[in-house]
């Protein structure tokens, strides 16, 4: 019997690992026989990079980048056994990596990204999966170009200093300093919004408010971004303004796309980096979940991704959460045989986060002894 | 397929017939075929009679009676079809029917109890069972006596008074005119303590406290309580003193002992009057529950009483509850097959209760779910 176990991470709780391993002792221990597949998954957010290095057997690198404001910080990043690497942009440009004070997109620069990126590539790496959510940035990724070699010229042929309202001033771009062995390495990028580059629905309208800009600096930023875009444009790179999903990460999307980047559905991403389809043959069951499931679950969101790869290869799928939302109740339509949430009392928000791996195990346990009881029938 | 439905009630969310029904309705969802037999279920205390009522298609029978200080209540009793009549005494002698201030055991007597009995009896009934849990008396029973038609009297031959106090005075007792119709009556009662009436661990000194007894009033009432048990033995009446449970309700199980009542494991009780052995068998599969599951469900509780009887004709057994308690994890150990949660999420107090039926049809439907996905498999 073979039972692959795909959980993303329990948010505040449990890595995707440790979820995957509560559940894998609950079932070990009604049906200590079966073959356990464990497949930590993310969707592309938070916790990717440590759902593949667990899910591919990777191994951690530090690097010491600049944050969003210039100053040192060290990232981590995964280097999986076949010579990829895995990071997430927030190590090095992260929202949280400010203060709420300090939270400025006219400054904040995504510079630190081009450092992780190109530490990836010093070392060999020839295929990058970059995972690009919660951003302090609104640069258009202009930062993460500087640190690849690209130079951003003013009218007096100075470069830009970093940040997104810097853009305003650029003349001429430079990109004869890339970095070369980017020609030889494939760029993977896991986005999940569709949003154009600039515009009513742009990266500054939609994503700048949470990163600290009022209605003056958003439309000053799509500004500055329209123009930087037009003088790339101009220059003869490829016109990426209205592609969807450039407008991700302050449009850090748009400098990625300009690199030959592929943006794709982060969860589709992590399926196919992690292997996930390959493990599901010849299961007879995967076990999938996340620590809160509901009605968003559809969008994008772990379960349903797994769910969806699932039924192309004929395999039941029980989810796990640690609560369920509104909504939850519907997606039992979609296909999953079942749905469990693993709380069991009203305990107070922090204790429950603490028992979250008591929990799902405890739920992991009585799911395989009932299917177990199903099928002595 | 037939699948035996027999849960507890929630308290405060769901009696234990609509418990059963919501169990069934998630079960259908999963398997309309099957055969399902619900058999709500009580321990013995509250809830016994909707419990048997409902599992037995029963009657409800109004009677006005006397409260515990003698003004007039309302209490239901329940007539099964086989003309056996079940009653709580707490309809007629409750501590939830006196205000906090009004608790006094001095003067709070059993007479509504003896009234419902009568009313049963008079209506033809000749077997009764009666759950005794939740008095706010001490008063040895006797006032179940007097409504029954014995007189206890005082050294001027005169009836004594209500209530516990009033025993110390007691003289003489008359059982001359103890209602006929009792010799030709079985009465079953529901006891779950082993207390004695007297002494250390009898009626005053362990229940006597949370009925607003004080230590000076447990004193003179544990007196009162040895004197008229020692008339009353002196008269020829058996010496039930040290009886096991004698100690109930305030001394009531003394008094029903020496009307040649069997005091019997609610549970055991109810499981045999609700006909549930019967409905087990060719059974595939048995749901049971509570509100709260936890170590102490041991201890004379549905689930565990069902566990028992269940094991005994091999049919697995799962239990649902709406929330888990310590130790409820080591009950697998003693043979069900599973133990669910039902809460899904940390809500308030109020709405959990008042999601109770939901949640439990939901739980339900996702077990019916596995376990016909392990029949398939």
């Amino acid at each position: 019997m073979k039972i692959v176990i795909a959980l993303d991470s329990f948010k505040e709780s449990l890595t995707a690992a440790a979820a995957c391993d509560a559940v894998v002792r609950g079932f070990r221990a009604v049906l200590p026989q079966a073959a356990y597949h464990c497949v930590p998954m993310a969707d592309g957010g938070e916790g990717t990079t440590a759902a593949l290095v667990a899910a591919r057997g990777g191994k951690w690198r530090d690097v010491l980048v600049q944050d969003p404001l210039g100053r040192p910080v060290t990232a981590r990043y995964g280097c999986l056994p076949d010579g990829s690497a895995v990071m997430e942009m927030a190590e090095a440009a992260g929202l949280h990596l400010l203060a709420p004070a300090e939270r400025d997109p006219h400054l904040t620069s995504t510079f630190g990204v081009g450092e992780m990126l190109r530490h990836a590539l010093d070392g060999g790496a020839r295929h990058i999966i970059l995972g690009i959510g919660g951003s302090a940035t609104n640069d258009g990724g202009a930062g993460m170009l500087q640190a690849l070699g690209v130079r951003l010229l003013d009218e007096k042929g100075s470069e830009l200093p970093r940040g997104g309202a810097a853009l305003s001033r650029l003349a001429r771009a430079d990109f004869s300093g890339l970095l070369p062995t980017l020609r030889n390495c494939t760029l993977q990028v896991a986005c999940d919004v569709n949003n154009p580059l600039c515009g009513e629905r742009g990266a500054s309208a939609i994503f700048g408010p949470q990163k600290g800009a009022d209605a003056a600096a958003v439309a000053e930023l799509d500004a500055a971004l329209a123009h930087y875009a037009a003088v790339l444009t101009a220059a003869g790179l490829p016109d990426k303004r209205e592609t969807p999903g450039t407008g991700a990460a302050g449009g850090l999307g748009y400098a990625l796309a300009l690199l030959g980047a592929e943006l794709t559905s982060g969860i589709s991403l992590v399926m196919q980096a992690a292997g996930l389809a390959n493990a599901l043959r010849d299961a007879d069951l995967v076990i999938t979940g996340e620590g809160r499931i509901d009605g968003q679950t559809r969008l994008g969101k772990v379960p349903f991704g797994v769910l969806q790869l699932a039924q192309t290869q004929g395999v039941p799928v029980i989810a796990l959460a640690g609560v369920l939302g509104a909504g939850a109740e519907t997606l039992t339509d979609d296909g999953f045989t079942a749905i469990f949430p693993s709380i069991a009392a009203l305990a107070p928000l922090a204790d429950t986060l603490a028992q979250g791996a008591a929990n799902l195990e405890r739920t992991a346990r009585q799911i395989a002894a009932v299917w177990q009881l199903g099928r002595r029938g």
